[in-house]
């Protein structure tokens, strides 16, 4: 029995997170596979209900929890998803970008994955004003760059792909931090010889994943990087319909779609579960490899295949080129799992 | 007589630099426009012939200059590019991205411009290591901020387009500095009560470049953003080949192709000069606005068309699909010029 914690968010993110509760509900009944679900509130209602975005009982029942799963939150998403990667220390952003059958990406053989570093650079808050100009401070360690460093080579190690690595960063410029950064991929790739090791450059890399994207296997880069090229890299897989994501830790994970609350489909039940869906996907598979739970991985599986047997038989959401509303394809999931 | 210094540049940089000298030097037989060329060293082979990657006689010969060429430099880029674009004040990098016949890019109907500030932000090479942590100094100031903000509402009035201006920043995480940016261009385009003006951050701006290219207009970003966004947009329309760049200052101005120094293909005789001959375009057009000169605005045209029209009609080198080599695509438009 595992007990999973669910941020419901905004916008979109109740409609989502119904979706999610539907199909868990399933796979608890259908496939025996136990759990027991806790929604929780974080966000812009939160916020605006008791004055914090991230509520105490949120973050105590999250940390009671196996796993969390987080639907988008609003405006004040930093207040809810970058306190909790580093509250739970969740150092390892992964997002897989995959052209798949019936989806518009820009080519067809696009299998990557973005490992990105979830702990510091422009994202520990640390920001000054002196007057008429401002400063924020780009915190690089070596200890955090060796350790999403080593993440991305055992990622390559586990994937059935090409096994290369890619360090993406802009040490032309900023010499000294994403010097460091490059030479603690550097160093830990000579404990990996069968993987291949490149650097590229940011601005390289931008390009790169439109002009040929199917070159890519693992990308490692920090934090805001990973940020910017994880979301172009959904759209160059067709858009981020599909997008999961995984805030991984030692201890502890948090799953969550790349996309935003988008107000302003809220409430139409339009909006695509899938990527929500594929997040629960990898949150099983997590689960799975944690707790030796083959179970886990096969459901994970399932969840998976059933999603894209759906897509490529013309089931579709609108924001894909389909029809059916958020209900009707969760309906369609669960009758079909 | 406009006296123009010429950065020659390392890798591919002297093949294209010899191309834009034929091509100047037609200009000034043919079309009757006066200038002198002076050929300078900075890059990789100064750095290890002097020791410095921007020579002191260079730099002089730059200030005694009209205006600037500067062809790709290798690996010692950043000094001599951000050096320069810092010493001279050249605030504004200004990256056009057009759809252009025959060319692959996603859709036909792009036709946007990244006016990027290009002073401040990681740029500035405050950077530190403590041990086994390195911190960067982000900087941004309201001024800086004002002063591209306004170039930007400048240069969307005097487009024949849609007139709009989208400010990117990623003001969720960075309140402090990229709030300090948000709140100058908010400020300034009150100014513009006829432009549209929109933000957006940069995660989705990097997303909405591939998904929906043809809605941007004018999009102005802070520096290092500005570098990632503007080497995508330049794939979105069929890659670097056609890519110029402008760094403009209240004096002064710099031009050179957003590509660097490509040292795979270099000697090859098969690189394409169309950035660079594109940044000389806007060179032209720089000249014949500050001194008034329509003859300078005349010759740009004529130049651009000229590209364009040979490459419509099929004569291109090999990046773009034709089988032209740098001299022979270069002898084309000295001889159609
Ligand atoms: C909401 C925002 C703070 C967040 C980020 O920048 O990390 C989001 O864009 C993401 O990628 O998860
Ligand atoms: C070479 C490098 C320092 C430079 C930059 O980052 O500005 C380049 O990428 C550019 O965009 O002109």
């Amino acid at each position: 029995m595992y007990k999973i914690s669910l941020i419901t968010g905004d916008g979109i993110g109740p409609e989502l997170s119904e979706s999610a509760v539907s199909v868990l509900n399933t796979i608890h009944d259908k496939l025996d596979l136990k759990f027991d679900i806790t929604k929780l509130s974080a966000g812009d209602k939160a916020l605006s209900e008791t004055g914090k975005a991230l509520p105490d009982e949120t973050v105590q029942t999250i940390k009671q929890s196996d796993v969390c799963l987080k639907a988008p939150v609003g405006e004040s998403a930093a207040d809810v998803i970058v306190v909790l990667r580093r509250m739970l220390d969740l150092y390892a952003n992964i997002r897989p970008a995959k052209s798949y059958p019936h989806m518009p990406a820009l080519r067809d053989d696009i299998d990557m994955v973005i490992v990105r570093e979830n702990t510091e650079d422009l994202y520990t808050g640390k920001e000054f004003s002196l007057g008429d100009s401002s400063v924020a401070l780009r915190i690089i360690s070596e200890a955090a760059s060796k350790r999403i460093a080593k993440y991305a080579f055992e990622t390559a190690k586990q994937r059935d792909s090409m096994r290369k690595v890619t360090c993406v960063h802009k040490s032309n410029v900023m010499r000294v931090t994403d010097g460091m950064f490059a030479k603690a991929c550097t160093d830990v790739s000579k404990d990996y010889p069968d993987i291949s090791f490149e650097q590229m450059y940011v601005d390289a890399c931008a390009m790169n994943l439109i002009r040929q994207p199917e070159q890519f296997d693992v990308v490692v880069t920090t934090n805001l990087f990973g940020d910017i090229l994880s979301d172009e890299s959904s759209q160059v897989v067709g858009g981020l319909g599909m997008a999961p994501a995984a805030n991984i830790g030692d201890k502890f994970a948090l799953f969550e779609p790349v996309h935003g609350a988008a107000f302003d489909i809220a409430g139409q039940n339009i909006a695509n579960p899938s990527s929500f869906l594929l997040s629960i996907k990898m949150m099983f598979d997590w689960l799975g490899k944690k707790h030796n739970d083959s179970k886990c991985i096969e459901v994970g599986q399932k969840l998976e295949s059933t999603i894209f047997d759906l897509v490529k038989s013309g089931v579709k959401t609108k924001d894909i080129g389909g029809d059916k509303s958020t209900s009707e394809f969760t309906k369609q999931i669960t009758d079909n799992l």
